[in-house]
Formats: structure tokens, sequence, C-alpha cells
């Protein structure tokens, strides 16, 4: 089968290609080729696996040339980021609105044409729900919670979700929705995510570098390993739509931690010395947005798919440091 | 203040002009210029007042000169109905979709070049929460009941509902969503909504003519007269942003009937020969639409700013006739 993956060479996309290369079938068939898009060339062990095809530029230029290339099954991960689209209200709908429905067209086209709906993955997110101090909410997101985005990026992402519902009802293609948790440890540097904190509280610290939390300790968030979130996207193309109780939408799972039992997953991975490199000075722009998430989350559907959260937080930055284990250097700090 | 109603020579639309040109005033200031865009020309009462301006055209196209042209406020009532979306998938997306984006964005460039943000009220549906067998939701669906449409024009109301109200977050807009119940009587001749019938298995009878009921006499729904739902519209535009209590839409309020309640109300009023014209001849394709609408619908939001549905269904019957009495031709029928 032929995949599309989105945001195929970004942390999650290039992560979940590992994952499909190294299982070889989807949904019991052969994977034969996965088309990467994104804004930047693949990681170099992608590209060097002939199953892979690695292509560069906007997605939304990139649809245009997609409604005569049909494909079985589809990864959409792509999206510009929560403090993104604050900062450029036009990038945002740009990115995450008007390049999905080019997707969605594309795909549509190609069974307009008599080729079998594609399957299709959007990775949402628990941002739908963006609970503010006027909206009753629960304190606990669960799948059926009604949302009410108080960001754009959680707009997009819901908007999103019910457009892929109408063409999943119409035919033009198998879609269903991953809302996916916040996913540390993130390697690299900080992105424009307005989470992007709750890796580098972690992920920092291990180099040996100085961290600032731009949130109180007692700030609560559902949380998600890059392991588990890959396994979550699978899972999810691989369930059949009863598993969706008629809905197009499923949280995947999450583990509800606050910052400071982050922290103490940390000292107790790490040590004193490496908890002690966090300092913590407010961001009102960074606080603000996360004060408009939910503190946690539920996963119902999910878990009758046989997903679950990791145990605990340490057992989140434990597999950042095994996966992390081949560039040590990033892990200066700790020594 | 200068209004823009969209949709303004539909029958809504009309009603709307017609009730804002003789109150004069709409939250609290003078009404100077109501400019009506639609497909069609305004009806002539309408063209000979002074302060009414008759667009025709395209919306989408419309929208494009409305960057250089602030309003005070708009009704955007224009939409392509549930029917005419379910035949034409595309036509749906351009009509309900694109152009509503398209508005919010000529607003929106009036904001940003200093003008205040516009009031809107825009026309969303009960068609948002279009259950069907496979989603649990309850028979009487709330204001902040979860909603999963399962018509396009479902999808595209809740969609607008969510960008506009991202757009007013960002404060380019000052938006809020009114959920219409389904209107009726509506007078003229049958159109392309799949609730066409609640209208014609009054009106039709009423003028002597046989009517078609396609679903069957216990087949619930919820319906609200023309009158109450203008009144809706202006009320919600009037209302404070705290009666939204932090969501943007509301539902307008409901009379949940029976087919089998409507057609005892038209005995009721206007005699069993009247009542007899009705024939009852399923139609597979509204009826499976219909089938997906809720049965009935609450208001505890609208219920707030002090909108009460009509008392019973006779009740929307004898407005019906009422407001026919300038055409008695419509009502032969009851001769």
């Amino acid at each position: 089968m032929k995949i599309l993956v989105t945001g195929g060479a970004g942390f999650l996309g290039a992560r979940l290609t590992r994952e499909l290369l190294a299982r070889d079938t989807l949904a019991g068939r052969r994977i034969e080729t996965l088309v990467l898009t994104d804004q930047i060339e693949a990681p170099a062990d992608l590209k060097a696996d002939k199953r892979v095809e690695s292509r560069v530029g906007p997605l939304l230029e990139q649809c245009r040339a997609l409604v005569d290339e049909p494909f079985d099954g589809v990864f959409h991960l792509a999206s510009a980021v929560s403090g993104e689209c604050e900062a450029d209200f036009d990038l945002g709908l740009r990115s995450n609105l008007d390049s999905t429905r080019a997707l969605l067209d594309a795909l549509r086209a190609c069974t307009d044409r008599g080729a079998a709906p594609a399957r299709l993955v959007f990775s949402s997110s628990v941002a739908v729900f963006g609970p503010d101090a006027a909206v009753p909410m629960p304190a606990v997101v669960a799948d059926d919670t009604l949302p009410a985005p108080q960001t754009s990026y959680g707009t997009h992402k819901l908007v999103c979700e019910h457009l892929i519902a109408d063409y999943t009802r119409k035919g033009f293609v198998d879609g269903r929705a991953a809302r996916l948790m916040t996913v540390t440890v993130r390697p690299g540097r900080p992105n424009g995510a307005a989470s992007s904190f709750f890796s580098g509280i972690i992920r920092e610290p291990l180099a040996g570098e100085e961290s600032i939390c731009p949130v109180a300790p007692e700030v609560s968030h559902p949380v998600s390993s890059p392991r588990r979130t890959v396994q979550g996207l699978i899972a999810v193309f691989e369930a059949t739509r009863e598993a969706f109780q008629g809905r197009m939408a499923m949280n995947l799972p999450a583990l509800n931690v606050t910052v400071r039992q982050m922290l103490e997953a940390l000292e107790a991975v790490a040590g004193a010395k490496v908890r002690a490199r966090v300092r913590f000075e407010r961001d009102e722009r960074i606080a603000g947005i996360v004060a408009n998430w939910p503190t946690g989350a539920s996963a119902g559907r999910a878990a009758r798919l046989g997903l679950q959260p990791e145990q605990d937080f340490a057992a989140i930055i434990r597999q950042y440091i095994e996966d992390s284990a081949a560039t040590p250097a990033a892990l200066k700090g700790m020594q």
C-alpha cells in the first residue's frame, strides 16, 4: 500500500515513519511506498530507505498535484502550532484549515475517479476543548466533552475534525481523528508551541542547561510519550469504524500530571542537581494560553482499542533517555 | 447605524428587514442604512424604503467589495439549504463555508483599519446536532449538547460557529450564533430544504391543494414561527456577551411537535376537510435526512433573554393565516 505522511519530516512524522518502516505492514497490508511531505527534507535515515519518498514544500501547494495520485492511507500531521497561530492568524488559517481542505479535496478527486477512499488519520489535539473561566468544563475532558476552543489552533483542529467527518460520511475518504495529548519529552530545541516548555523543563536540565518554566508548579496537563502517541496514531488507523461509536474523533491516552510531579520524576530519575536547573519565571503569554487548556483528559474509546498512557512520568523520562542514547551529547548534564 | 443582511431578500431576511425598519433602532441606535445582499432582488416594499439598498449577486463575490465598507451590524442569513448541500457538495462548501469566511475576512479588514468590530449574528441551525443511530444524544438537544452533524449543511453551520467564535476572540468581529429551529409555516412554494414539508403540510391544505408528507406522523421536530425567529435574531444581536456564558452559540426557542400534532392543530384551526388534503407517502431521501435530526430542542440561554416558543402549533397556524391575510388567495382552501 501507498501511504502519505504530511509533516512527515517533523518529530512525530519521522518517528511514525520509522515505526511503519519497521512494521512493514499496516492494517494487514504490506507498505510499499511512504511519501513524506514537509517544509523540510526528511531525516537521512528515512531518505535512505527505498520505500520512502521525501517531498519538500508547503502542503497547500503540494496538494494540487495529489489530485492525480491515489493513496491507500494518509497520516495528516502537518500543522502550524498554537503559538504560531496566535501570532499570525493568516498563517494559521492557511496552514491548518486551507491545507486540510486542499488535502481532502485532492483525496476526493481520486475517489471521484474510482479509487477506494483513502483511510485518513488526522492528528487533532486536546486543544479543541480549550475551556476558559467562562465555560463550564469538567477538569478531565473525555471523548464526549463539548469542545470550546480558546485558541485559533484548537479551533482549526476542531473545524477539520468536522470537515473530515463530513467527507467521510459522503464516502470521499475514510477519516478518523486522534486527539493528541501534549507530546513530551521532545528532543531538539524549543519550538513555537505554547506547550514547548513541557519538554524543555526535562530536556534542558538533562543536557546540563538551565530551563525556565513559564507556569506555576501546580499547573496540571495531559501528556503522552512520543512512543505511545505513535502507537495511538497507528491503532486509530487500524481501528474499525465501530470503535468510534458514531463519532470521528477520539482522545489518545493521557497521563495527567502537574509540573511539580514532572520535576519530582526528573529528580527521581536524574538527581536533585538536574532538577535544580529548572527555574520558575512566569510568562504571561504562555501562562494565558495554557490556562485555557484542560488540566487532564480521559480516553475511553482509545482504551477499548487497548491503548493506555505511560504508567508514570518517570517512565516517560526514561524513554527519552533511552531514545537519546544514540546521541549521548544530549544527556551530558547527567554526568 | 449601518446594517448588512445577507440573504436579505429571502423569506427570513425580508421579514427581519421589515421588522428592523419598523423598529427604526437596534441595540439603542438609529438604523440609517440596511444593505441587503442576495441572489435575487429584494421585495418591492423593502426597496421602496430610502434606508434600504438591495445588492444582487453571489455573496462570495460581493464580499470582496466589503473590505472597504465598514458595517456596525451584520445578520448573516445567506445559506444553501440542507437538501441542496446533500445534492451538490461543492455548492454547499462554497455557499456556506467559503462565503462566511470571505465575509469574516472582509469585516476583519475593516477592523484592521480602525473600524469598531461589527456585531455579527450568524443564523446557525438545530441541524448542527444531527444525531444518528450510532451517536448517543438526548431526545431534546440543549445549548450544551455535543453536536454530531450528519448533514453537510449541519457541518457547515457548526464549522462557521467555531470560526466566528475565533474571529470574535481575536477582536475582529463581535459575533454570536443563533441556532434556528425549523421555521414554519413558510409562505410560497416548497424549497430545496429537506424540512420544506413542515410548512407544506399546513400551507398547501390551507390553499386548497393536496400535500404529501414524506415522513411518519410520529416524527417529532423542534419548530418555530417566523415571527418568533425574527424576534430571536434581534434579541441575540442585542444580547450581552455574558448571556452566552462563554460560548458563542445559543439555541432559539423551539416548540417540539409531532407531525400528528401539527395536523391535529390544522384540523382544530381550519377543519377536517383541510386536514384531509394531507397524504402520507414516504420519501426515503427526505425521511433519511430528517431521521438524523433531533426530535426536540431546549433553549435555556434564550429563555434568559426572555425568548419563548409559541404556546402551541395552532398559534403558529393562526399567525400564518393572519400574515397571509394581505394575500387571501393563499388561503382559498379555507373557504
